[in-house]
Order: structure tokens, then C-alpha cells, then sequence
């Protein structure tokens, strides 16, 4: 039985939006059990509803009033936010009462925290977000999405592991292919710290199937399996594919509700449409991990809706059903041992 | 009468691809006139084909042999290409004998060798690469796409300012408004640069109407007029879009051709979805402007074809005829003054 904590006050629609996800991933998963931590007089009444009978059961509230906000400061969060639904979460996560956590709360204060609480995994300099995300082909692993604004190279090496094991686990890729994320392919353009993350995964062959510099285009055109990055480049890639995806759909549906003819057009379309509206709609794709701790806690976007909840859900159980974090630490000390032999 | 150099060579599928652009843009630009740098062996057969007939008189041909590749360093070509087809356009625009230059070859020797030969505006510490970008309620200015990997905020203030006065011009908004691309709308968020170059531009309302941090998903949204950032994050927030837009309209043309009811489907709703796909294609938006230099040379993507090879005469053309060079050198040195008295 897998028990995940919810942050149940993060993101902008909570509570409902986080019990309305827990019920969409409670008929996926139907051996999970839920903690919900936060406001007990706003979260209790909405599992009294009728709609909600299905997880009743499935679904234990421990209340606290106190939540980090979503403009607070990491540091004043590890000040003052150990009571909060986030702070409890992840408690209950240092414990080991529950597998992993879900928050769409304040990502740098969920960071920061778990840091903190959780711990970095021995030998990892920064954890990383990753989320897949769809392509032309699948999907691809993108990571760092906003967890540090800056990489090192050696960091950047680091993600490239975690990614390809977070690839290999999640994805079921043997040898993913990686790339970093660059203005240009060739060698000698973009920043030193890209170039420089370059020449180091040039050196592990063995241990990495790095494929060379990566445009931002080519992501979702699915050119490799995992695509490395520094957070601040990732959040503008990720955040920058994300609005003009949904800026096209809602444009298309626009076009669908323009007149008799197009709505007749939609109709005869609406099967394969929604499919293909479905696997590039965002929402199925929430849910960033933050990789190099030792726990599973899973980033939901604040802005979603149950749907998107949901999927952040999926995301963290399907990470520890895979055995993510046995992978990481058991594969890390080779990339530590290429190191020290002055890859 | 306007007179345009043309890089005749430049670009993946050149110079079929430039010919094909000139006979678009001159049926747009009846009183324009087109110099063309490059092989003429390549470039007469093309314009002596019955279906370039009608630009055969607006079309002169300035032979070199010589070419700056895709793959070459801007120092390289600085150094040994001033008889390429770039080198030789550029100089025909330091000589007066054109108004502009459109090249779709390499970025960073295009720039390179701009800011030698065409020099930079007086006060301007960096040029940068800026275009316009769909969005949902029309269309806003990025910049910098390209043309520094970094910027410091003085730099990032002078991009506002140029950002600002393009916006003014070639949108015609009188006031427009300018964001600055950060990875959260807080003001303790992003890198230190961003951060520094928020509080410059919170200091000259009367210059420039800033509203703060823009996230990547807010540029489509239409959030400002003006959205400015670093080259290396412009770069990547561009092609971002630019790689959704494509998978999602191939994703949807796959769509339409996937069964009989849904070619119906889409005959019904052609019209309008064929306007929509024409105002998010990314060839429409092809041309980027390099802001800062004595003279308006545009950078076209080197994988276009004709359509947008001809979008980005259009924009040499229009930046040209909306009189983007005065009013920077008009506007730049109330700018200068404000930083002179300690903002």
C-alpha cells in the first residue's frame, strides 16, 4: 500500500482542486492512501459531498490553519513554515509515514524545505526538477525546470545522470539519449558553463549517451530522450512551450465555435481532435519531481485544476513504483568515480 | 524608392529560397528595388525562369564567389569576409547605396560584422536581435533573440528603451508597455541582472511604461507590448514557441488526414482555421531586427523558405519606412540623461 502526503492548501483552487485530483487518481490508483494536510473546516466538508463518497475512506485529514504562501520567501518558509500543510507533508515524508508528497504550493519554499527536511541524496551538489514532457515522437525528460537559477557544469553533469535515470525508470529507456539545451549547435557558441558541461559529457560515454547541444525547438521535436539545462532557462523553455500550447488550442476552439459549418466540421473531427488535444494539453503533463533528494516530492503547477492535480500524482507514485530513487543511488558513485578520475 | 540588399547566399536553402522571397515581397513593395550579393551563376538561371519574370528589372545581381558559413565563428568571418555575399551587402549599406540589409546566414558573424561596419548608435553599449511575436490579443516585441548571451541591467534598460521605441514604431502604440522576462512575477525572484534592471526601469515612468516581470507563458498571453530579457533566454523562450507551434499545427494537420469524416471535417472549417494557422505560423513572423546599429539590417531564420524570407523583407521595409533610426537617436538621450542623473 503506497501512501502519499498532499500539501491539501498549495495552489490557487485549493482545497477542491487538490480533492478533485486525489478522486480522478484514486480510480488509477486504487491501492493508494491519502494524507491531506491543512484546514480541516474547509477540507472536511468538501469530502461530506456526495461526489467525493469514492475516496472517503481512502483519504486520512490532519489539520493545521498555517500555510506558506505562495510569495513567501524560501528562507522565512524554513523559518516559520514547519506547521504548515507543506511543512507537515514533508515531515511526514522525513518519517517515512508516507512514500511521497504533492504540492502545488510555493516552489521555492517546497525546495527549500525539503532540502532541508528530506535531504539531498550524498554526492549531489543541487537536486533538480524534472517533468516529461510530449513530443513529436513521446515524451522527453526536461530538467532543471527552476530549482536553481544557475547550474556549474559538474551540477549540469549531475542533472544529465539524474535525468537518464529518471528516463530509464519512468520512461523504461535503456540507454536514453541526452542533450544540453544550447542557442546552437555547434561547439562554440552559448554560455561556459553549457560548453564546459559539454566536454565533461563527452568524457563518460559508458555512462551517458550524450548526443551534443540541443535549440529549444528541438525539444518537442523529440531529438533526444533527456534535455539538461540550468532552472532559469528551463522554467522560461517549459513556461514559453506551455503558453503557446495553450494560446493554439484555445485559438482552434475558437475557430470550431466561429460559425454553423465549422461547429459540423468540429463534430465530424471531435475523436481523433480531442486525442490529439489530450496528449499535448498541459495538464497531462504536471508534475515536476524533485530529483537528488532522498524522497519523492512532486511540484504540481499552482494554477491547475483537478485534472492537473491528478497528474502530479501519477507522476510522484509512478516514480516510486519505478525505484527511482534505488537507481540514482546505485548508479551515482560511477559518476562520482569518473569524476574524481578527472573526466 | 527603397533600395534593399539581399545576402543571396545565406540561409539552408538559398539561393532559390531569397529569389522566391524577393518575388513575394516586390508584389507587397511595388517600388522597391533589390540588390543581391552572391553567385551569379546560381542566381541568373533562377531569375531567368518564366516564373520570376516579373521581378527581372528590380532584381540587380553583384557577383562574389564568396560565402561566410553557418558553422563559422563570428571572428573568422570578421576577419576574412568582407567579399562574402554578407560582408559585400553590408557595405553596401555603410555606403549609403541601400537602406537595409536582409541576410538569412550566420547570426553571430551577421552581427559581428554589422556592428564593424555599420557601427553602433552612439550610447548603445549592445545592439540586439528583437521581433515581433503573436499573441492572443495581437502582436508584442521581444528582444534580445539572440544577439548577447548575457546583459547586464544597464544594457537590459537600453533594451526596454529600444524595445519600446521599435514597438512605437512598427506597432504604432503610443506608450507601449514593457515587461521584463523573469521565471515568477516577485520581485526577489530570478537572477541578480533582472532584478537590478527592474529597479532602473521602475525609475523612469516617464520613459518607459514598466510593469514588471513577465513569465514565459505571459509573452503569447499578450500580457505587454514590449518583453525584454538576455539573448541566451530570448533565444530559448523564441524557439520554444516556435517548436509548439510547429508540432502542434503539424499534430493537427495529421488530424484532418487521419480518416474520411475528418477531411470533411476540415473542408468545413477551412476558412477560418486557415486564417488562424496563418497568423500563429512562425514564417509569418520570420525577421528579426538587429536594434542599435546606424542601419536596419534584418535577420532572417536560415531554415525558411520564400514566405518567410519575404516577412522578413517586410520587416527591413517597415522598419525602414516607420523611421525606427531617428526616433532612437531622438529618444536614446532623455534615457541617458535619467542614468546620467542617478536613476
Amino acid at each position: 500500500m503506497i501512501k502519499v502526503a498532499i500539501d491539501g492548501m498549495g495552489g490557487d483552487r485549493s482545497p477542491l482542486m487538490v480533492i478533485g485530483g486525489i478522486l480522478r487518481a484514486a480510480q488509477r490508483y486504487p491501492n493508494v492512501h491519502f494524507i491531506v494536510f491543512g484546514n480541516r473546516d474547509k477540507i472536511q466538508p468538501l469530502l461530506a459531498k456526495k461526489h467525493f463518497a469514492p475516496i472517503v475512506d481512502k483519504v486520512d485529514i490532519i489539520h493545521t490553519d498555517e500555510v506558506v504562501t505562495m510569495d513567501e520567501s524560501p528562507s522565512n518558509a524554513i523559518r516559520r513554515g514547519r506547521n504548515s500543510s507543506m511543512g507537515l507533508a514533508l515531515n511526514a515524508l522525513r518519517e517515512n509515514q508516507v512514500d511521497c508528497v504533492i504540492s502545488a504550493g510555493n516552489t521555492g519554499a517546497l525546495m527549500g524545505m525539503a532540502k532541508i527536511m528530506i535531504k539531498v541524496v550524498e554526492g549531489i551538489e543541487r537536486p533538480a526538477m524534472a517533468s516529461l514532457c510530449p513530443t513529436i515522437r513521446g515524451e522527453t525528460v526536461m530538467l532543471d525546470l527552476g530549482a536553481n537559477i544557475s547550474a556549474t557544469p559538474y551540477q549540469l553533469e549531475q542533472f544529465a545522470l539524474m535525468g537518464k535515470i529518471f528516463a530509464n525508470a519512468t520512461l523504461g529507456i535503456e540507454k536514453p539519449t541526452v542533450g544540453l539545451l544550447n542557442i546552437g549547435s555547434e561547439a562554440l557558441k552559448g554560455p561556459d558553463e553549457v560548453r564546459a558541461a559539454a566536454a565533461l559529457l563527452e568524457k563518460i560515454p559508458e555512462t551517458i549517451n550524450y548526443k551534443g547541444f540541443i535549440e529549444a525547438n528541438e525539444i518537442v521535436a523529440g531529438k533526444v530522450d533527456v534535455v539538461v539545462m540550468d532552472g532559469y532557462s528551463g522554467n522560461i523553455a517549459l513556461k514559453a512551450m506551455e503558453g503557446v500550447a495553450n494560446f493554439l488550442m484555445i485559438g482552434i476552439k475558437n475557430v470550431y465555435s466561429s460559425g454553423f459549418l465549422t461547429k459540423i466540421g468540429f463534430f465530424l473531427m471531435r475523436g481523433p481532435m480531442k486525442h490529439f488535444f489530450h496528449r499535448v494539453d498541459p495538464r497531462v503533463h504536471n508534475g515536476a519531481v524533485f530529483l537528488g533528494l532522498n524522497g519523492i516530492v512532486v511540484k504540481s503547477h499552482g494554477g491547475t485544476d483537478s485534472l492537473g492535480f491528478a497528474h502530479a500524482i501519477s507522476v510522484g507514485i509512478d516514480t516510486i513504483q519505478h525505484g527511482f530513487l534505488a537507481k540514482v543511488n546505485a548508479e551515482l558513485p560511477s559518476l562520482m568515480r569518473d569524476e574524481a578520475n578527472g573526466s
